[in-house]
């Protein structure tokens, strides 16, 4: 038994068990072995975690880059490069069909070729669906499924043109309970954020901090009703994605505890940032603009740390999507002639990079386990999208590790933008204090970030893509409502 | 004090109180006075209770009859005939729109016209609204209400063409909010049903009893919900009308718990008839069809009843629409080339005489109280629909009186549909045992039913159209979400 | 026709309809008629109400009143004459057993005999039970149902030495389930509180602000479910008194949205105080200690109220248990040696003038309707506890009348306990603006109260007692747990 | 590296992941490697699992062994040999305190004495607390913890004379919570169940089927939710063990919603057995008296399971607790003069033997996951307990391992009781179907059971005591109602 690489004197943390005193023996990218004093030979690197916490690197399920439709300041090197400096070794990103492509194969051809050879983490890719034509989805999707390991689709309840109806849902969810693939929803109710809008820029009330207003809780409540009752008539699988706020979680819970395959996910901005955040002046409110806004109640992001904690939602996200505050010749988009107008703001916020060490910070001040932690950063996203041999430091699993500080050892540091590698001119954390922060990364066995010394060390283009299988969560139940059951 | 008429002997109910051993005095049709002993004068007739209940006079709030767009087989002397026959004296039916209608106002006009003269108890009509442009939301709906009395709009979330969109019942919200009158839905999610039936027809499996499996009970739950979501963000009073199953009620019964102003509304054939009933042989089954169905357990039934015993169903109405089973020719409608087709059958069931005997028998076997009866069957409907002057035995109110035999004096019979007055052939009630039924209807202090000599003695044309004012029950309560509020 | 009085131009309230424009014709203390235009011959007195609301005479069901145990201000004279003077004409009271009576017989005779002649209001008795021997309850408490018309107990759950386990509690309940009577139940877990109390005082925590933390809401919520359960399983209908919490108030309504026959009761310090009025300086605090006490957040009072509007309250009483803060020497009980010990500040507040004035505020106010006062301030006490013939303004009842002023004719003004008719030294309710009170109160048609003219004008010993029959309301459903049923 | 064992060819199952392709290398009764091909010396004993799982050895937290108030009819030789056969490999008793032991210190060395050197299997011990004195409490409970590794106690709330009030209660968790140990409470209403035994008595309801009767589900759900409610006020967490209906378990899963500390246990008898069982003629339904006993609902059974797919259920234990049917000289207990009086059926099931196999049958049948097997069968009772290095298959913990036949492999048997290891002369579980049962059991590397070749191999004495520490799982919250916290 030899090692390309070694690990010694870490925590190592798992979804249900901590382990000390094991080391871990590397070869060949993969976990080789995890036992007490492995042997070392000359050409073994040794890493010493120093009793730090050895989690699975990140899985971020969740990212936009690059995609035609989304406005974005990261490219996939920018965009991959921040996620391992920040902990993470897999990103999920989504190849997104125009509404007037009646093919989805192209779609996800260009965005694969666009991917190739850039990025520095591995990386697998979700498709959204705008268009769900009976060809694409009886047709296309299987044959992605089969030959491009992509098994998981995205639709939205909302925005214009990309909404789809309810029966477009239905009828997608026909196919993918029949492949066995996950269903991520964006539940918001759109007429009723449509006719907030239109008022309230009838009303002259345009500011960022209105935009929290225009999609208020009860249109994510309503849709995320809609979509389980939805998902329960079809007996298909969904993760609600991006979930902002106390109600919806607990239509999730609800349904979790009558054993629906109900998945939850939410994002470090619902767990730390309020609407205030929205009302800054010289328009930094627009920083904070993403869908599902901002809350204003500090009940709301407790309750999603108790999602979290009680197990309800299953994975955790950044929902990358990042904008350059000042664009191209230090435009700011939303503002028209110098006037807010929050509905041209573009929506989402960069957060690849602080993802995990925002989480990690609940670890810390006891709001959540490391188990927690390691459960919806990494093993369960892993789990639900089909990534197998990642999630987890495991023999047989791919040597993805992030390595944290000891406890107490990291002085507090204040967090600037100028810390990050996105590119991007701000971060919505800006000047939170954190007390730990990934110390290494390890992208199968390789080291991709080393804050000590060296920062990023990874490679552009040392990123595998993944070709995904289908969940390993609990899926179809063959439970039916009366005695109709859907189309197989 | 001299009075046309007195009531003596009766036990009159009210939807708090029963009193006995008074008298009711009537005057130029209306109750002058209650009190001991009311002094008779020679030209006063004495009506004799001998001890049983008088209840106000049946207001049957959803009743559909010579509607252009639904089969009926009642036209509006038949069907008001068999009101009053089955103790009640107040309808409101339906003027609907067509689809390609501009305008309402000519709907509304003819529809008058057509009742003109002929009901033979009082009247008011609704407005189904399915194409609810902006000029007859805001310009004619307030006509309407001014200068016709209409002071509700009923909205379908199914059936194809007549179905709204979520955005066009917040629209409709902001006018009746305004108006202060009530929104009346059906409330069933459509694309579920769509997509049911489309699969239920490719499987063949298209007899009677599988209307029922096409409208499961989560359509209902479903729609239920988002229509109290989109009240909640309008602060706009609804009535969920034909409430049928367990959970739709739960989620009425909880908005009621938060004090918003909802309102539900359920039908006898949802007291009594399970879905069972579908599946007569020879067809039979065509005769339970309606929608919601019927549904397959005794729980949804029991809920029904228990919905109405702690309050949470406002009215208890027929929702009589009605179809001859055997059509013109002794053709049977749904019945296509032999075979059957549910989603030909037409929906509705006859129920307009049936309605107060189906719930006084829930009275008389302890399963509500009479005040419970009078307050679903009399006192909300006129309150909620603004129909004064009805709806309860108290001085000053039209002196629309129902009056029952005495308990236990009435020997038990046996219903057969050619003891009713409508003009159907047939009633989904069938053989079902009473002990009770209206003696003597007065409309307006006329007596119009006697079935103990002379049964139906009232007149076609002796009904009154009545103008309504604005609902009596609880309205907007201007409390909102966020910081947004409905226009004004 | 020949009335002793007529009232006229009142807007009637009853607990379902208002009714105007009609005459009550008042004859040998009952209502003998109401209609339009009665007729008035000499010797008839008018009384215009002058477009005033015309309320049943207050039904004020849990009064404490000279008991052996309990201490009190108030006499027998001094209660009831401010009862009347705040609009109440019925007043029920306790007679209580002492832990060491073993029969009840002498209990009642001798709280009767106390109150002979005495009351300005008619009056009831409940009967506490403190040491339910299988004599007392089976023996003794079907006479008291039968000869003395006492047909509720009341039961604690807290409070040594008079708490009763849940076996005694099960025990009566056999007993009150068979003679039909209701059970009033306080319902707090006694060894919490217990122990919060012992610890407090360890650690010198004993200003009268501490008995508000001493008795936390859990033990109110903890107990209200377990009395329910009891009830439950004994088919036993049962009152939780004085209902402080939301939590409390969500338990019976769960309770009877299954339609347990559990029955709510709410008291004005619930509605308006909150427990910052117990830190007052100068032991002022001492004037706002009651059980359960004020609890701290709005929102409790805010849920009192929706539970009044929503139904889940049946009745609404002062629970007047009134205590000098200047004893006789100008003793403060509950200052010991000049320090605060808030165990023995005698429990209670006083209000029994101030009920129905405090509950008007919340009818002009728009937090409840007029039908809502009625039902809990009059109506459904009187059927509760089986006082026939009060209630409700309609012919036949006791002409016990309560006119206030039309809405907006009354200067507002601000209460001083100068005002009241108690013999207590304070009102909770001091400083408060009033813009409504009780104008005139008439007890079985003789004027008590004329605040225009006179004031107090009733007479002691006026008052008849009031044997009462069982509730009207729903009683047992022979609905039961399992295959057991409780004894008969 | 070289390995005393080596186990390959296994799935090996965690509480979150599954692994394949690893070897378990063994080392001094140790896990000391996970990896791919482990090498194997000539001394290495090769473990071929064929494929079939391997799941951690089974953590059994509610067994009765020879305790002096409890009937049984294992010996610590017989119970632990069957716990062996049947996969556990650590059980924790009970060291029962008698209502007069004024100390508890005996009573556990006594214990501690009777099972030295018996015992085939690890074991631990928890103490029942029946008199709770302040010594007992303040000063002993310490002791044991730091110095006996007694970690948890039991408290009840029912049985005479063993019951506590809740006032003891509270006290306990005073101490439970300062010494961060866990409190598990069997949680049934006494005075309900005490007032229905004396009245089915009465009636001569005395039959077996009269014990299910006895314990309604009421009972169980009052004292939970009261459980739950004294854990909230002390900020203590418990453990509500052998849950059997679904009402309670609601009662967890709300609080667990809520993040409190709450915990919950479910046995066999409670996912398999219906009341039927125990009408069983010829009194052979006293073979399945337990508490809380066999509910009469389907829904019941079906709740437990979900209870432990969605995560309510924290542990499942078999509460063995068994009694010979035939007694000495062939005497049926509870058969009194030929006559059955279930009051005196020893309640209690024999159970340790089939606990793993009846919930591995849970797998095999979809109802459940292997990971929730591990979950509560093994990995959460050790965390729960304090019991370091069992319950995972992982490096460092005990090599206890339970290995399964492949799936499909073994040939379906039917259980007899001949086929158990236990000194009882029944199962409830005779006759049911099994498709795999424990193949191989390792209790710290050493082979205890090989059902292919020489069965029960263990050896009496075998087993280790174990030292607990504190639970692994959440504790107190530092969460408190009010402005009071409960003693440190």
């Amino acid at each position: 038994m030899e090692f390309d690489t070694v690990v010694r004197n870490g925590i190592i943390a798992n979804a249900s068990e901590c382990i000390l005193g094991q080391d871990i023996g590397i070869k060949d990218g993969l976990i080789a072995c995890i036992g007490i004093g492995l042997p070392v030979s000359a050409s073994t690197s040794v890493i010493d975690a120093q009793g730090g916490y050895i989690t699975p690197g990140g899985v971020d399920s969740h990212v936009h880059l690059e995609q035609w439709n989304t406005p974005t300041g990261d490219t996939w090197e920018t965009g991959t490069r921040s996620a391992v400096c920040g902990g993470t070794t897999t990103v999920l990103c989504f190849a997104s069909q125009n509404q007037t492509d009646q093919s989805v194969l192209p779609v996800v051809e260009d965005y694969l070729g666009l991917a190739k050879g850039r990025s520095a983490c591995d990386y697998g890719i979700h498709l959204i669906l705008t268009n769900p034509t009976k060809e694409v989805v009886e047709k296309e999707l299987p044959l992605l499924v089969r030959y491009s390991g992509i098994t998981s689709v995205k639709l939205y309840m909302t925005y214009h043109p990309m909404k789809l109806g309810d029966r477009e849902i239905l009828d997608i969810m026909v196919a993918t309970r029949r492949l066995g693939i996950t269903t991520m929803v964006h539940a918001e109710n759109h007429d009723m954020i449509e006719l907030i809008i239109e008022t309230l820029e009838q009303r002259g009330q345009v500011e960022p901090y209105y935009q929290a207003v225009s999609r208020p809780k009860i249109a994510e409540a309503e849709a995320t009703y809609r979509a389980i009752s939805l998902s329960e008539l079809m007996d298909t699988p969904i993760l609600l994605v991006h979930v902002s706020s106390e109600l919806a979680a607990k239509h999730i819970r609800d349904a979790q505890t009558r054993m629906l395959p109900i998945y939850g996910e939410t994002c470090p901005q619902y767990l730390y940032l309020l609407s205030d955040r929205l009302r800054g002046e010289n328009f930094e409110g627009a920083k904070c603009v993403c869908s599902p806004p901002l809350r204003e109640r500090p009940e709301d992001t407790d309750a999603m740390w108790t999602s979290i904690a009680n197990g309800t939602f299953t994975t955790f996200s950044s929902d990358h999507a990042a904008t350059k505050f000042y664009a191209e010749g230090g435009k700011r988009l939303g503002l028209i002639n110098g006037r807010p107008v929050f509905a041209k703001i573009p929506n989402g916020l960069p957060g690849l990079e602080t993802r995990l060490p925002l989480l990690f910070k609940g670890v810390e001040e006891g709001r959540i386990t490391i188990q927690d932690f390691v459960r919806v950063a990494s093993s369960n996203p892993a789990k639900l999208y089909g990534v197998t041999r990642k999630g987890a430091v495991l023999p047989g699993y791919d040597a993805d590790l992030c390595i944290w500080y000891p406890t107490g050892k990291l002085e507090p540091f204040v967090l600037k933008n100028s810390m990050l590698h996105h590119d991007i001119d701000y971060t919505p954390f800006e000047d939170m204090t954190f007390t730990n922060w990934p110390r290494y990364t390890l992208l199968r066995g390789k080291m991709g970030w080393n804050r000590d010394d060296g920062g990023f060390i990874g490679k552009f283009g040392g990123g595998n893509y993944i070709k995904r299988t289908v969940s390993a969560l609990a899926g179809p139940r063959n439970v039916f409502v009366n005695e109709w059951r859907p189309p197989i």
